[in-house]
Formats: C-alpha cells, structure tokens, sequence
C-alpha cells in the first residue's frame, strides 16, 4: 500500500463565483497558491454537471453531461502533482429536484450556482502520480 | 473568488440520540459552544428524512420528505455566520435497502436513527452570509 | 448526546492496491498502527460492491452485492474501539456508468480498482462503542 504521512498547514474555505467552471476553479485556486498535497470536500448546486466514468474493461473515460440544475450532495477529492504540476482529482454526488442521486468524476464543464469547498493544505512533499499499468490510471507511487 | 483561511482548533465527534432531529442536534451543538466556524461530515441512519431542492428558476426552496428509514451514506456541511448567529448549511445522501440513493439539501425533520458526527472547529473571523442577489440565496462575502 | 474532543495527530493518504479489499485495507492499515480514533474519507473505483443495509425494524443487516464496476464517489467513516480493537465503520456512494448512484454500509468483499484514502488520526481516548439498546447497534457511549 503506498502510504505518506501528513500535517495539515491551513484551510481554506472557498466560494467560487456563480458560473464558473467548478473543477477549473479549484485548479485555479490550486495552482496560484502553488498546493500540492490537499484534501477536498465542497457542496452547494450546479447549473449543470460534466462527468466522466472510467471503463475500466476499455480502459477509457466515458464523458457525459447531465444538462440541468442539480444539488451538489457532496465533492471529495485531493490535490497531488502530476508532471510537477498541481493535479485535482475529484468525485461528486448531485441530485434533482425528487432527490434522485447522480454522480461520477467531475470533468470541466460543470457550471457552479453556488458552491462552499473546503481546501485542506497539508506540509510535506506531496504524493505523485506516475501511470499505473494494472489500471491505466495515473495513480500515487 | 471568496476566500477564508483558517487553523484548525479542535476537532469534535458528536452522536445525537436516536429520535433527534439531524439538523437540530448539530445547530443546538454549535450554538451553544458559540461555534463560529466549522465544517461538517456525518454518516449514519434515519427514520425519515426531510430535504429540500432549490429551484434556481423560482429561486424558492422546495421541500419534501422521504418517510422510510435510510442509511446516511454521508454528509457535508459547515457552520458560518448568518445575522450573527451561527448558521448549519448541510446536504446528505442517502440509501434505501436495495442501496438506491437519494439526497438534498438537510432541513429539519430528519429523525436520526444513529448518528456519528465530525465537527471540525476553526479559529478565526466567520464567513459571513449576506443576501446574494444572483442566486437569491445567502451566501459567504 | 455524546460528545468527544480531539486534537488531529496526522494525517495519513493511502492507496491500497488494485485487488485489496477496500474495508480490510482500511482495517489493516488502523490495526497496524494501532490507529484508535480517525476519520475518513475517500474515493476511487471498484470492481464489485459489497454492501449493507441495517433494517431498523428487524434489527438486522441486510447483506447484497453489486456486482460491476463502480466510481466510488465518496466514501466516510471513522475508526473508533470495539472490544478493545480499532473498528472501523463506513459507508460509501457508489455510481454506475449512466451515473446512477447508489450505496450503504460498507462490507467485505469490495474490491478496489483504485482508491485514495485520507484517514485524520487523532490524539486522546477513542470513543468506545457499546452495545446500544435502542437500536440493537454498537454505538459510541
């Protein structure tokens, strides 16, 4: 099990702006403040929801969009560096207006209505991601 | 981008009692350590739940009930300032017993079942919630 | 209501390997390092699902499967003591490949395809569960 030890620096707690790009935010916010270990939570609402599944026979994502208002119930992901660069990776979990439950990896092109994400910055070298053979995935090593 | 940044104070693990309201226990819990800032992750069960979407066109909550005992897969959510008060903003996901998930925004009504709470405390100035015109909402400034 | 307070020791992220049983993985890392109180969050992708659903009336677990490939969206717990042993307890959503959610309590047998796991170990007395006659679980007391 590939394991790193961490203590946590500073939280932040965000509020993207309506419209914006909600993965993209989070990258943007990662990146210019140079994060690279983080742990991610976040809720609020969506105009609409980009998602992507990973096949994991094909070894292939699979993109779709779910084109309407959705809660978002709850985000969880991580920031780590992929090619020395910050990389957020992040699942969500939306639903509609029968509180029906959706969800996948989030891809660019969820569109933010209101949002409150949490930012947990940890000290330290930060894990990496190399390709991974077994999966096809960039993992941490 | 609105952005706080925060220590960590401590850490609280809470379980209201079976028959407490879910959202009440966890406002009664920082109202009365005056808890200004937190940020909230729950799992448990409930006799019933209680949930409300927002419609983003009507700007209007709507609210509605699954009456069923569920799972608490998870929970989200934080503790800010709303006319000075501290404010519980939390959505959950929930399954019924083929594993079918569910979810919304957490209005009062929830029955817990059994609960285990985490109550992250931060030290600092609160985010405030003032009335946000785009959305109709209240939301961090 | 029960109510623990904690400082956060560390934080530890982890990948188990593809093939691990995601709970057993969890569970030797807390056993190993004699983890007493955590929480947890995580995401990733399975194989197959093994779950749980407590049926409040009969006081039971009801065990099933979902057997396919599933993003984790989420997943939460904690790590507490259960006779004198780290237990850890979680429950996580699931989707499918139309981003169908679903999810429960978490059991043996999901196998990860891959996972990235944070476990917040904190310092002091972990909470203890105890059997709880209200609703035949064993809760923190």
């Amino acid at each position: 099990m590939t394991h790193y030890t961490y203590q946590t620096k500073q939280v932040h707690l965000l509020r993207p702006e309506t419209g914006d790009d909600l993965l993209g935010a989070i990258e943007s916010f990662a990146e210019s403040r140079n994060i690279g270990t983080a742990w991610l939570s976040y809720l609020g609402a969506v105009k609409r929801a980009s998602l992507r599944y990973y096949d994991q026979t094909r070894r292939e994502y699979v993109d779709y969009v779910i084109d309407q208002p959705l809660e978002v119930l709850t985000g969880t992901g991580n920031v780590s560096k992929l090619e020395g660069r910050p990389f957020v990776h992040t699942h969500a979990v939306f639903s509609d207006e029968d509180g029906k439950a959706f969800g996948g990896h989030v891809n660019h092109g969820c569109e933010v209505w209101a949002l409150e994400v949490k930012i947990e910055e940890y000290e330290g070298a930060p894990p990496v991601r190399l390709p991974h053979d077994e999966t096809g995935l960039n993992l941490w090593t």
